[in-house]
């Protein structure tokens, strides 16, 4: 058996959508964190929209759905303002972080710290703060289902 | 609380895509049961395709996805002989059972014993083999997904 | 330049969805024919739903949308008391010929006409009653209407 | 019956995908001008993916696809380099104008001349350069095909 370990901190600059949140304001409930990038085709056509199904579907005592904005390219037209007129248009209502940068690195902290590949990256941490499932790419909803509602009944069990 | 009441056995009058099944025999999986009528634009166009990807998507030594055809209209068109052309022409692969009628009832006895308004009906069987979820209509991938995901992981505590 | 051939006369059984319709009757309008059969799931998936939008969003008057029912195989499991039910269920509302049989024959007597190789085919017949197009299989909304308007187009010219 | 009037020329600052490219250029050709803003959610999910379907779907010395971007909101998130950006990530191939301003004015000059009322905005020019179609918001495939269908047919029987 693996130890799971804990999930990394995020390391936001700013926050859309609510007060700044940290990963530890959450536990004692399953957090999906998305890093996605405004410009990232599969995220805006599949993966951004997936997460506004969860955000509406689940009860947000007990799942929560986070954004993280990890842009490590296109940055000039990515920035702040640029992501704040994307989720007015969209209409995207969960909380989004914007990925911290070190000076001269292209790659956003966060990024770095979860070793993410790319985007769009979900990742599944349980209410005990546990990193449970990373995964690049698209994934179906019945796939992303299953995992949630394996985290939820977990924690109801614990709980 | 409430108890959890066990599952009605299901009757079926003949099986497709396998030997005759009971609901017996699954014990220790978590149960899918799928209630439709192969003219049935619901089922045909949206919930046998889910099952199709359900019964691809979970291993089958711990989630069985069981279909039922509940014919309780257009009997002359909807038979055994029609529903195997049905079943041949869309290459379903899980197990369809065909629900018994008494004579005279239009209502076949599954349908009876489960209290069905109609087709598409799901139904939800835990390991344990108790009725955990029973819903008419149509119901989306992620909620499909977090419902089993949950029953799964119950299922894996349990043993 | 290649000289346009008449379109043959289908030769329907009975009809639904209205009085005998023959092909002479339509001189003067577009006409678009869809051989299906009702468990084929292309058809039923695809050109069926296809054909009623475009009986929607077209003046009748100008453009006349005939369904027949090529039944080649499964024949017990098609006939026509299952098309009724078949009909019913999904709501179509074009009119519907059952494409005839010879004694002994299992192909019909108009797809053997129009050289048919199976369904879903569309057929496009211009407001003079000549063949202008036949398509074995899907076709995407994009070139159905683009050849629907072009032989609108020329109808309109031709007025 | 009404005059139709020539379409206005448009003005584009500049060009991604191709030189340089006025209305007059295109002449013989029938004209699909698209004009988008890529945070707009009708135009990235719907409009722009259509206009690449049209832009595969027919032979380009008949039909030719215009985009024009035509900000006039976000302009800070909109510019050009954002644009570049958004065009190179979605791999949009056919050539897209950035619609030029007047000093202060947050209307760009094609968008007044054509006096659109915001984004998407799909206009069809026909190969002699007369304005035949102006539609702001989603257009069916099917429709859009059949009045491409149209313009294809009455530029064939001119020429």
């Amino acid at each position: 058996m693996t130890a799971l370990r804990q999930a990394p901190e995020w390391q936001a600059a700013r926050w859309f959508n609510g007060a700044p949140l940290a990963l530890a304001d959450l536990r004692g409930r399953v957090v999906l964190l998305h890093a996605f990038q405004m410009l990232c085709p599969g995220c805006a056509a599949h993966a951004l929209p997936q997460m506004q199904r969860v955000h509406r579907a689940f009860p947000r005592e007990r799942l929560a759905v986070v954004g993280l904005h990890t842009v490590f390219e296109h940055h000039e037209a990515q920035g702040p303002a640029a992501l704040e007129a994307f989720l007015h248009e969209y209409r995207y209502e969960f909380p989004v972080g914007v990925d911290a940068h070190d000076a001269g690195d292209p790659l956003p902290r966060t990024m770095r710290a979860y070793a993410m590949r790319g985007t769009p990256t979900l990742v599944l941490i349980d209410a005990a703060g546990r990193l449970r499932q990373q995964h690049f790419g698209i994934q179906d909803d019945l796939a992303l289902g299953a995992a949630l509602g394996s985290l939820l009944a977990e924690a109801s069990a614990a709980g």
